[in-house]
């Protein structure tokens, strides 16, 4: 079976502390924080400006790799379903796809708002969400 | 600085074999596959039906990791600019994030449309395209 091995480009730093309270998904978010991108990085940043709308993948490195069955969004009432269906963190490969609003960008410091991810969460690529642009 | 281990979940098998033809962006193509999910992952599918839209993360494993700076969509008559400010598949970690129409689904065996990704490459996720599911 494949292994890959990713680096982390760079760390989230926020005031979301624990999964309790933090947003459930980035649409229903008005959180604020910095994404933090390791120097060897910066190079890949040339083209991000203040206003655009970027998709960012984080590693869940607190999230269990094994469960492949949940109830959505963690409401008991709902009968148990297959992770792939939902978008529970809970997953065998715990990555985050996060629409966010570039507040300012400052040489490898991103001002984002809309964040439903908890501090210190490692980073991993970063995209324009215009696909034609 | 933090290393990551995935295991691919499952492989796609489709018709495009090199990237000349292949399409820039899912939204792009009518290409159809299949996405072959291994079977201790299966759990996971429960949920999944015809007709859902559903988001796949694909591991690039052919895609150049070293490239920080590229023309925008391979346009050389664009200047280059940061991997994170476009969707080219070339950046540290080549991770691709399609939105695909479910035409079948079979134990372990999704039938999809919408392919921009060549055949063989290793599937590492599937989300719910709806967040309030």
């Amino acid at each position: 079976m494949t292994t890959i091995t990713l680096q982390a480009i760079g760390v989230l730093h926020c005031a979301l502390k624990e999964r309790k309270g933090t947003p459930k998904n980035y649409d229903e978010s008005v959180h604020e924080g910095t994404i933090e991108i390791y120097p060897r990085f910066i190079a890949g940043l040339e083209g991000i400006h203040k206003g655009d709308t970027i998709v960012v993948l984080f590693w869940l490195d607190r999230a269990d790799r094994a469960v492949l069955r949940v109830h959505p969004r963690g409401d008991q009432s709902k009968p148990k379903r297959g992770v792939f269906s939902t978008r529970s963190p809970v997953r065998p490969n715990p990555i985050a796809v996060s629409e966010l609003l570039v507040l300012d960008i400052k040489d490898n410091i991103l001002s984002v708002r809309g964040l439903d991810i908890l501090d210190n969460t490692p980073v991993i690529d970063i995209k324009n969400k215009i696909y034609s642009d």
